[in-house]
C-alpha cells in the first residue's frame, strides 16, 4: 500500500480553501474562556435574562401539540408560521413584509453564506464597512470576491466614499451593511447617510444586503428608518432572533423580492435541507406572546445599557489618556482605537496572562488594517467583571506605553 | 429615479446559480402533499414510532439542567459530549473514532455542502454512483465540478467501471457513495465491492466519502464492514442521526482526519457559525440511554420491513409484467424500471391526478439518464397507503402500455 500523510487531503483542496486555516488568535480564545479570564471578545447574549420557565413552556407545548411536525424534515423555506411571526417582528422596526418573502435560515449567519454563494463569482467585487463584521468576510470570502471596504466615522459608512469608487469605475455585486449598532463598531449610520445609501444604490442598480440583528437593542434615542422600508425594493434584509430571544434556537432570515427568494430557497435545501422545525416552532410560540416577547427584550435592553454605561465609564477611567472609542447607543459592542505603535493582535497574549480578552481590530478588515483597534463587548460579562477587564485592558495599555516611551526616550 | 425589474437581480448572480432552478416537478410536489394522494416520494422516517414522552422528557430535563448553555452559541466542532454520543453510535457499525476527529453539521447535508467547498474548485471531477443521492449531487453541484457517474448493479458500485475511469486519466477529487441501502437505490455494496474500492482508491490517493444514513435500520442479514473502518485513513464518513432518532433536530457529522477536521470546522462557522445546542444536547441525552435509542431503533426497523415487505408484494400483484425493481435488505427506497417508452417525469402529472407521487428517476443521475425510472419509499406511509399507492400506479403503468401497445398495433 502507498504511503499516506495528512498532506494529500490538503493537496486536493480547492483553492477557495486558502483562506480557511486556524489563526493564532484561536488558540488564544481556548485560554480566554478560563473563568479567570474577563472575556470581552465574544458577542454571546446574556440569555441568563430569559425567563427559564417560559421557554421550557414552550417547548412542551410544542412537542405536546406539535411533537409528529417538530421532529421531522421541514420546508427549506422555514415553516409558514414562523416566517408570519417574523414579519410581525419587521413590523416593529417599521418595515412591511410578506411572509412568502422571507427564507428561514440557520441564523443571519446561513442566510450571508447562501447569498454569497447566490451572488458572487470568484473576483466580483463586495463593498462592505471598514471594519465589517467578521462573520460576513468570512462567509462571503468563501465565494473568492474582491472587499471594497468603505470607511465608517461615527455616523456610519461614509457613503461619499463609495460613490467616489462607483464613479471610478468599480461594479460591487452588492454593498453588505449593519447600520444599527454595528459589530464590531456599535456605530449607527444616520438618517443622512441611509438617505443617500439608498439613492446611490437605486441609482447604480446595486443591491444593499442591510443586516440588522441589534435593531431592537436600543439603549436610548429614536430609531432611524431601515434601509429596507426606504427602499423595499432594492435592500435585502437579514434579521436573526439570536438577541431577541435565544442563539441556541439558531433562527435567522431573509427578506427578499421573489426572485431572490426562490433560489435562495434551493440554495438553503442544497446546504443543509431545512432549519429544525422543533426550534423553528419554538421560535414561533415564543414571539406569539407579545408580552413575553417585549417583556423580555425590555430586560435585554436594560442589562445592557447599563453594561454599556459601566464600559465607558471605565474606559474613561483607565484608557482615557492612552485611547479613543465609540459610544454605541445600542447593541453589544465598543470599538476602541490605541494609539498607532500599539499592535493590539501582538498584544492580547499579555492580556490573557492579565485575565481580559478582546478580539484584535484586524479581524474585522479584509486588508490588514485595524492593528491598533479592538472590539470589547459589553453583553456578556457582569458589571462587576466589565470594571475588572477594563481596568486590566488599562494597566496594560498603560505600562506598554511607559514601556514605549522609556524606550523611545 | 431609475426602473426597476426583478431582473435587474437575476443578472448579477454567480455563474452556479444557473443550476438554482425550481423543477415543475416542485411544483407538482405541492400538489402531492394533499392527504388523498399516497406520497412514494419523500424520504420522511416514520417519527411517530418516537416515544413521544420521553422525548418531552429529554427536552425538560436538557431546559432544566442546561438551559444556559442549550439557549446560547455553540462551538463550531459541536459539543464534546453529543460527538461522544456519536462515537458510541459509530461503534455500533464497527467503527472506531476519536470524538476530536468528528465535526457535526446540521444534519448530513450540510457536511456534504462544506466537503463541496472544501475540495471543489469549478471542473474539478467528482465520482458519483449512477444513480445518486440527489442531494448529493445539487450540494457538491453548486461547486461546479463534473460528475463521473459510475454505474451500479445489486451489489452496488461497479468498482471495475472506476478503475477504467482511472486507468482513462479520470483524476476524482474524492469518490462519493452511499453503501448501506443506498439512495435511491435501497442497494449495498457487496464485501468484494468494498475491498476493490478502498485498496483503488488508496492506491490512487483519491479519498472516498462514505454516507451512511441508514445503515443501522438493516432488516435481515449481516452487516457489511464499513469503508471507514477498511480504511480509516483514506475515507471520510458522513452519519446522522435523522433515522435513528429525528430529522427535526438536523444533527449530522462527519468523520475525518484531523488535516480534513479542522478547515471543515471553519467552513462550518462560515456557514452558519455552530448548530443549535439545544438540539444538540437533546441528541446527546437521547443516546446517552442504550435502552431507549435501540429499542427505538428496532421499533424503526421492524415498521420499516413490514412496510417494504408489503411494497414488494404489492409491486408483484400490480407490476410484475411491466417493471422490474430493487429488493432492499434495508433502509427506505425501491428502485423501479418501467419499459423504455415510459417517461416517469412526464407521467408523475398524471399519477398525482391518480393520487400517486413518485419521485422521477432523472433527478438522481448527474446526465439525465434514468427516463424510465422512478425513486418509491416505503419509510412514511402506512402499509394500506402503501398497497392503494402501488395499485394505483400499477394500473396507471399498465393503461399507459395498453395505450402504448394500440398506437403500436
Amino acid at each position: 500500500m502507498a504511503e499516506f500523510s495528512i498532506d494529500r487531503f490538503v493537496d486536493r483542496y480547492a483553492a477557495r480553501a486558502a483562506g480557511m486555516t486556524a489563526s493564532e488568535v484561536r488558540a488564544l480564545f481556548a485560554v480566554a474562556s478560563r473563568p479567570e479570564v474577563v472575556s470581552l471578545a465574544g458577542g454571546m447574549p446574556y440569555v441568563r435574562a430569559l425567563p427559564g420557565a417560559d421557554v421550557m413552556e414552550v417547548a412542551r407545548t410544542v412537542l405536546a401539540e406539535h411533537g409528529d411536525v417538530a421532529l421531522q424534515y421541514g420546508g427549506g423555506q422555514g415553516s409558514p408560521g414562523l416566517r408570519e411571526r417574523l414579519v410581525m417582528l419587521m413590523a416593529a422596526e417599521g418595515i412591511v413584509a410578506d411572509p412568502e418573502d422571507v427564507v428561514v435560515a440557520t441564523g443571519a449567519q446561513q442566510a450571508l453564506d447562501l447569498l454569497g454563494k447566490l451572488f458572487i463569482d470568484p473576483g466580483d467585487v463586495v463593498a462592505v464597512e471598514a471594519p465589517a463584521y467578521v462573520g460576513a468576510l468570512t462567509a462571503f470570502g468563501a465565494y473568492q470576491p474582491r472587499f471594497l471596504p468603505i470607511e465608517i466615522d461615527d455616523d456610519g459608512m461614509l457613503v461619499d466614499e463609495l460613490e467616489q469608487a462607483l464613479v471610478r469605475g468599480e461594479r460591487p455585486k452588492f454593498v453588505y451593511t449593519v447600520p444599527n449598532f454595528g459589530n464590531p463598531t456599535g456605530v449607527t449610520m444616520s438618517a443622512e447617510r441611509r438617505q443617500h445609501l439608498v439613492a446611490l444604490c437605486r441609482e447604480a442598480s446595486i443591491p444593499i444586503v442591510e443586516d440588522n440583528p441589534y435593531g431592537l437593542l436600543r439603549f436610548e434615542g429614536e430609531p432611524e428608518a431601515c434601509l429596507r422600508s426606504l427602499d423595499p425594493e432594492n435592500v435585502i434584509y437579514l434579521g436573526t432572533v439570536s438577541k431577541t430571544f435565544s442563539p441556541g434556537v439558531r433562527v435567522g432570515w431573509a427578506l427578499a423580492e421573489q426572485s431572490v427568494v426562490q433560489p435562495l430557497v434551493l440554495a438553503k435545501e442544497s446546504a443543509d435541507l431545512c432549519s429544525s422545525n422543533l426550534t423553528m416552532l419554538m421560535t414561533e410560540h415564543w414571539f406569539s406572546n407579545d408580552e413575553r416577547w417585549r417583556g423580555t427584550l425590555v430586560g435585554f435592553v436594560d442589562t445592557y445599557r447599563s453594561r454599556r454605561d459601566v464600559m465607558l465609564e471605565a474606559l474613561d477611567e483607565h484608557l482615557g489618556v492612552d485611547a479613543t472609542w465609540t459610544r454605541p447607543r445600542g447593541g453589544f459592542y465598543v470599538w476602541v482605537t490605541v494609539p498607532a505603535w500599539l499592535d493590539t493582535k501582538a498584544l492580547l497574549a499579555a492580556a490573557v496572562e492579565r485575565r481580559v480578552a478582546y478580539v484584535p481590530g484586524t479581524a474585522f478588515y479584509p486588508d490588514g488594517r485595524g492593528a491598533n483597534q479592538m472590539r470589547l463587548a459589553f453583553c456578556y460579562p457582569t458589571e462587576d467583571r466589565i470594571r475588572d477587564g477594563i481596568e486590566r485592558l488599562g494597566s496594560l495599555v498603560h505600562d506598554e506605553t511607559e514601556l514605549y516611551r522609556s524606550l523611545q526616550g
